[in-house]
């Protein structure tokens, strides 16, 4: 009954309920193991705005929006990712029974990526060269660390930054680390849990939501969307690519979010 | 040749030099299985400030100092310890290529503390009762999880905080923590590395270092020592208490800070 397995990447909105996840879960790890991926962008901007330097978004010549990510930037993201969201969501599924263990992708090498020499910006209609910017690109994954937790029975809850092969720590896109983690450990399922009923046709109307999408049509899409929804259909279209097959979008506010969207409530793409 | 086991604990100290500590390991590790656990009081002192709401430190009747913990103060522990500094370790050892793991006490329960339910505070000769102190002492000491990473090569990197019964995340004293799991690991060697050649008869004069002290006489030394240092004797007392063999108190400045305090230069207490 636990050969189902599934990655279930959470997003870091400030209404994402951990507390209907945890409960969800609860009856969910009985019959499959779980893989949590996490953001904290919502108190990443919080603590940044607090310490004095406000997150500063940057926008690629093909229209993607990135953070920019100096070393203070850096050091701001350790602290909201791994140091408090990490910690308070695995405390949150702890008091649920679950055994958590928090983990950023620095830790055992997990998410080995390769740093991004040069970024571009858009800025005013120019394009700009972007230094010192410690992002890059997660290439591989070390599963040892995650199938030796999954085999002793701890619920793994992975957050980004990564390290890149100079050991230096980097900024990356954390729902591309999350797909690429599902396919390293042959998992065929993957959940994205947001702030929103799932892919709108007319962003931001609940009630345009799309509740099929065909795999080969996601790209489709891609021109209809906004902001960070930009970036998970990427995501998807390479989750694709590294034969994963179905991938779920659903509701993060509400109770049963996991069970729901299982069970149709939201986007399946398959 | 893998059969020695040490518990390593890093003071949180400015002037801890880790890149030396990483580059002791390197040969160390080759000899001896390791468990590192490391504080993060001067990280933590700079990010409170920053954030505008300084480190608070209260005084037992006793005359044992620590920090007062509100739920603010224990978000900037979580994120400087469990963040920032555990995740600059971990890719300094990365970078030496030792496979660290970063872990705090509320990963997996790793550390489960009783929390304090009254803290009393002696301020201008006055005691006062503290009320929502997120203070705690470490009771267990959930091995499984270090013994699972430790089996599989993994060197675990380990901070305060720890997690309560009813999974609550509290502060607790990071020296009595890396003794009771040396204890509970069926280790019987502890190092700790601070800002200072080891055990002074007169702080803070560096020529006064007491090489040896036996073990029975240890509580000698508590009415001698100021600040952090009369908590780091009680730990060692209780070290004992728990069939510890020998604690070493080395300088964690300089190169070599593990084999030469191995090698006798510090405290050898036994």
């Amino acid at each position: 009954m636990t050969s189902q397995k599934f990655l279930i990447k959470v997003g870091g909105g400030e209404k994402i309920n951990w507390h209907y996840i945890a409960k969800d879960l609860v009856g969910i790890t009985k019959k499959a193991k779980i893989v949590m991926v996490h953001g904290a962008n919502a108190i990443r901007d919080e603590i940044a705005k607090k310490m004095g330097v406000p997150t500063r978004i940057i926008t690629s010549p093909s229209g993607v929006s990135s953070v920019y990510t100096d070393s203070l930037a850096l050091d701001i993201f350790l602290m909201s990712y791994a140091g408090l969201a990490n910690k308070r969501i695995v405390s949150l599924m702890q008091k649920s029974g679950l055994n958590a263990v928090g983990l950023s992708g620095v830790d055992g090498r997990l998410w080995q990526a390769k740093r991004k020499q040069h970024t571009f910006s858009v800025e005013n209609g120019k394009t700009k060269l972007i230094k010192n910017n410690l992002t890059g690109r997660v290439e591989e994954i070390n599963v040892k660390l995650i199938n030796t937790l999954l085999k002793n029975y701890f619920l793994p809850v992975i957050c980004p930054p990564a390290i890149d092969e100079d050991s230096q720590i980097v900024n990356i896109d954390g729902d591309i680390a999350a797909v690429r983690t599902a396919a390293a450990l042959g998992i065929k399922k993957i959940v994205f849990l947001f702030e929103s009923p799932g892919l709108l046709r007319l962003y931001p109307d609940e009630k345009s939501l799309i509740n099929k999408v065909e795999k080969d049509n996601i790209d489709k899409y891609l021109p209809m969307v906004v902001g960070r929804m930009k970036k998970k259909i990427l995501a998807v279209e390479k989750a694709f690519d590294l034969g994963m097959q179905t991938v779920y979008f659903g509701d993060g506010r509400y109770e049963n979010p996991i069970t729901n969207i299982l069970a149709g409530k939201g986007t399946i793409i398959s």
